[in-house]
């Protein structure tokens, strides 16, 4: 029976295959049958999620069929083990929801695209919410639908974790950070003589090292979106989406949701939690940890579920985070960029929150109360301008009341997340915390080009991390805490998703940001040249790379940055460093101390070209990206991971980004049989972001 | 009294540094008075090493000193933890050698290269040979010079291991293979449903996981000579050289040599051992571990020095490898590519090997015999063509016998290493063996940005580890043989370097190899544009990268090439990689059927551009490399280590490439207390590389 069922999915796959790769009708559903979650999904005992299934009639197209009439009558079971399939309701002990009908349109490729030839798809579709699976095993879904069309799902629910191993945990992203970059970063800050570093990285103190693979469930590619939620739930999705499978409605947040990890913490073990970002915090690697939607970019809505918890539909009933750090006072100023255009430094405040608006208030908070500290509108100002160059903060306005001016009195990632230790250490009690905290600009920096504020906020990372694990040593909590070093891909922005509310720091262009170094860089000699090809000539490569002089002393130039940072950011000769994938752009190499870089501007015709101003005395390189893209991309590598701590010895080796969620909750006991954890429910809904909304589906 | 010592060394050292960090005066001495090995390096104990000090006198440049009269009544002394200093000849009972003088000249920076106004140093030297050092702990060497000048130069001897933890070792070596790599090559080969891999990589599946830092003892980009060399001497060096640190002297065979891991293996344990490479066996990787020599081009010489060991002043006894597997005719059949003239095939098989110089032959070679096979004349044709289009190996003119015709009847890495390791089993007894076994075209087909040849070759690596995991099981010693997987950072051909006599897979042009897959290519789309800015267009990132369409299978497309390759190398949907450093080039993406790639050609002015006939329906991405340069460039990024078995936990976390010799030497018991396993010297000197030759140093 089921190898019958196997050999239909196989041709139904291949049918709809030649649409093309690269444009899915709808990812994770290659079929006109949908199942989400789809095959081959893993899930925790208990873990709260909800199940979808779409019917796709599609009218035109290569794949037309039906009519374009979908089937509503179509039936879905699931089975355990082989055992026999009851319906979904029956199983899940619940009433049968209604059936849904929408449509949505897709291109089947670049031809299609171009000749603006659409196909239309209509669409049925069941939801069954909040359901759990509790029992480890393999699990069959499967879905019949057009009278002898099957789609099946095989779903694994991993072993049972019910005992907590680690007190503490804490999870540190470094947005965008490939080893190049970490090796890059090393070379600046850490001097060698004769090919012996006399110091070296935390990083490179960490006892385990692993690898994830990061891609998304329906490209190799992903964004932070996706990839920040495969690391807090176990589930990889599609890009832009956090916490969800995403189907086809038009409707953001009616998306199949899946629970996250702080959502078991809160629900399991009452922990206290936190999230830490150098970006704004709606950004999608701190929002993740609460966020059900496929969209990333709905800011304001997302700030809401940082506080209130998912309302629309039962969910896991949350309070807030207990810290919450970092840029993005759009979605709290009353007005357009806040949900409902409420003030959410009120609502936070409401909540029992100290409110921290800079440094200094940031370290007077108290240790005991649940805290908010927002320090800029937009993402936070990049090390480099804060400690190296600061006249460039002066040029922003930015402040996170909203008023006209700078915000200067800004906080770094350390002193943020050494506040966050002090609050959760202080309101975690035996029950331990979670915090994550996020190098976000790593990211950011790498996708102007901006290779000295990307390798410098790597380097801030590094050191704040340094700076955790001797808090935790004067805590007594070292050896409680599991500290995880990982990436999550970054945040590429994209064409819908750029914030057009950010005032300075918003990078209208992104690029692939496999940065390594491939020598160095004569910036006397280059400068010296006059044509392009000559000015290549400047370039040193094997022996001539010659050593790093950003760790030679400069007399007269002292930043007072401390050990774990270079003693002169402007050498001349300045590592020489590339990527695969840019639009065009000129190089000089070497450090841009007027602020952060813009490679390419918009020309008269729309498309993108080499930014006149950036770096004149350099040389052109075209690119290789769509000429109309301001859309970001990020690269395939796998991405390191160091461990440290209680639990230390499960991430070594090579696997896949939801591993990370699973080690992380056998660690933890998030594993569960029974579902007298589940709780109540979250409040009801109220609001925007609440029901099934009109907004078409981009 | 170390104190003052030390600010006269900083003074020394500022006071060179105003010459450039780019252009050395000599690699690891930035004073005018060297010690070789020079400060901050390790040793293993009882390691046998040579000490040379060189007192420079510049003639004329920025340094100009003494009116280019070097100093000849310099002294040394050596100094072990804190003890009373004695001379180098004291110390190691060794009369007094004679003062040796020479000059070199080199250039202060590019300027001065345009200018053609090189800087002249005039020599005074003296070199103590063949001496080790037994007690753990840290010396100081000091040498005084210009009557008031010192270099000091701290040395530590690591810990003693005597015991052999390991029966075998085999360290595999991708060449140039950095984790982007290795997570392009999983996507090619294996597939995934909805972000699920449903088979991986043999790599994958090892339990531990490391980094190695690659960087150059002057530099901080590697080559492939020094990097072998690092690995197996746990002494990194200068570009080109292998098994020496590299001195100013004329003759390329005289520098200070350090004892590698198989001529340690062979002293203390008498351990079968064997190299096998995809390369010619004189290539760097192979060749490092019996090399001294600071030239890696004297191809014919060191395939001797791999025979007979080093003769041309007293070293280690030799009597050369077990097995030697790869290409390299040019150095066996007699006339100007064998070192003097020999038949190099004669050579080894009157010392009792068998020749095979087929793959029929090799697979019916004795197990019980010494092994020789050669099977084409440079570097063995690559996986793809040899599996995939096998119509292109008959181009060749290689056949390892220098008859006319292509050599077909190839054996690829996977049936070299099992033969490998039947005769080394075979041969080996209790005492075990060692292999290295290189996949040498990763790096040659990435310096040709041959995207699908470099990868296949990767998953031909792969496929090799997952074989001899399998042979070592079948043999019962997959419990003894610690297996390690890394990278020693390749082959970039140098401009004196090019195998000028390679008849067909020559790389002309070589690049940074930091390959990343940023999205997918539609190449039919692509091909239908007509400027270089629309087929950019053709880029699908994020969600339009899809999936991989490389383990899709096609009706009619079937290659027999087993589970752990792709099923189809030519979808429409081909991945889009890129690199940061590049000479000009054409991008069109996807597989070149006609053979390995020639991105660029040198144009009537001498410098390199596109080469016309490269991919005619891609776009062009202009250079950041020199024009001028058919040297390669490697990239900083730290690579991945691998290990499995015996002491496997040794290799977690991050560390230098150097320490991967010290933990092989551990976990090998190479580290003793005593000079009774020193044995006898090599046999007097013969021949060309015998006497410090008259050949100008380039």
């Amino acid at each position: 029976m089921l190898s019958r069922l196997n050999v239909l999915a196989v041709v139904a796959v291949s049918l709809s295959a030649v649409s093309g790769q690269t444009f899915r009708r709808l990812g994770a559903c290659p079929t006109l049958g949908c199942v989400l979650p789809p095959d081959q999904q893993d899930f925790l005992p208990g873990q709260q999620f909800d199940i979808r299934f779409e019917i796709h009639a599609p009218k035109n197209g290569s794949e037309a069929f039906n009519d374009g009439v979908p089937d509503e009558k179509f039936t879905a079971t699931i089975a355990k083990d082989g055992g026999k399939p009851k319906s979904i309701a029956e199983f899940f002990k619940l009433s049968e929801p209604p059936i849904e009908k929408w449509n949505f349109t897709w291109f089947e490729d670049l031809f299609a695209q171009d000749a603006n030839t659409p196909s239309l798809v209509n669409v049925a579709s069941k939801i069954y919410r909040r359901v759990a699976l509790y029992e480890p095993g393999e699990y069959t879904v499967t879905l019949k639908y057009y009278s002898g069309e099957t789609t099946t799902a095989s779903w694994v629910v991993r072993p049972l974790a019910t005992k907590k191993k680690a007190k503490n945990v804490i999870f540190f992203i470094g947005d965008g950070m490939t080893t190049n970059m970490i090796t890059a970063a090393r070379l600046l800050a850490h001097k060698t003589i004769n090919g012996k570093y006399q110091s070296l990285l935390q990083l490179d103190k960490f006892p385990v090292l692993g690898h994830q693979m990061t891609h998304s469930i329906d490209s190799f590619i992903t964004d932070s979106a996706n990839s920040a939620s495969a690391l807090y739930t176990g589930h990889k999705t599609t890009v832009d989406a956090m916490g969800v499978y995403v189907d086809s409605s038009p409707d953001p947040f009616d998306d199949p949701r899946i629970e996250t990890i702080v959502e078991l913490l809160s629900r399991i073990w009452k922990s206290a939690w936190g999230a830490v970002s150098t970006a704004m915090v709606a950004d999608a690697t701190p929002t993740a940890l609460t966020a059900h939607t496929r969209s990333r970019n709905e800011y304001a809505e997302l700030v809401d579920q940082a506080l209130n918890g998912f309302t629309n539909y039962p969910w896991t009933k949350m309070d807030g985070p207990d810290v919450y750090f970092g840029g993005g006072a759009e979605q709290f100023i009353p007005g357009d960029g806040s949900y409902e255009g409420k003030d959410y430094y009120d609502e936070f405040a409401k909540k029992g929150y100290s409110i921290s608006l800079n440094k200094t208030a940031l370290l007077a908070a108290p240790n005991d109360q649940k805290a908010l500290g927002i320090f800029c509108k937009n993402h936070m100002p990049v090390w480099l301008d804060r400690n190296i160059f600061p006249e460039n903060l002066q040029k922003l306005n930015n402040t996170p009341t909203g008023a006209p001016g700078a915000a200067t009195d800004l906080p770094g990632l350390k002193e943020m997340t050494l506040k966050a230790i002090d609050v959760l250490h202080k309101r975690s009690g035996k029950e331990g915390f979670f915090l994550m905290s996020e190098a976000a600009s790593i990211d950011k920096q790498m996708h102007a080009l901006d290779y000295e504020r990307a390798l410098a906020d790597l380097l801030e990372f590094d050191d704040t991390i340094r700076a955790t694990v001797e808090k935790l040593k004067s805590l007594g909590e070292l050896e409680n805490t599991l500290i995880v070093v990982s990436a999550d891909h970054g945040h590429g922005f994209g064409k819908l998703s750029t914030p057009s509310r950010c005032p300075s720091f918003l990078l209208t262009l992104t690029l692939l940001f496999t940065l390594d170094v491939f020598g160095s860089a004569d910036t006397e000699y280059m400068a010296a040249q006059e044509d392009d090809r000559a000015k290549r000539n400047a370039i040193g490569v094997y022996e001539r790379s010659g050593l790093s002089q950003y760790t030679v002393p400069k007399p007269g130039v002292s930043y007072n940055t401390g050990p774990n940072f270079p003693v002169n950011w402007d050498p001349r000769y300045v590592i020489a460093a590339g990527l695969g994938a840019n639009p065009d752009r000129r190089e000089f190499y070497g450090v841009d101390k007027s602020g952060p870089r813009t490679p390419a501007t918009r020309g008269a015709d729309g498309e993108y070209y080499v930014n006149p101003k950036d770096r004149p005395e350099g040389f052109v390189v075209n690119g290789t990206l769509p000429t109309d893209s301001s859309t970001g991309v990020h690269s395939l590598t796998d991405v390191p991971v160091y461990a440290m701590g209680p639990c230390q010895e499960a991430f070594g080796g090579t696997y896949s980004n939801i591993d990370i969620f699973y080690k992380l909750a056998d660690c933890l006991g998030l594993g569960h049989a029974t579902n007298k954890t589940m709780g109540e429910p979250s409040k009801p809904c109220k609001g925007r972001g609440c029901k099934p909304g009109g907004r078409p589906r981009v």
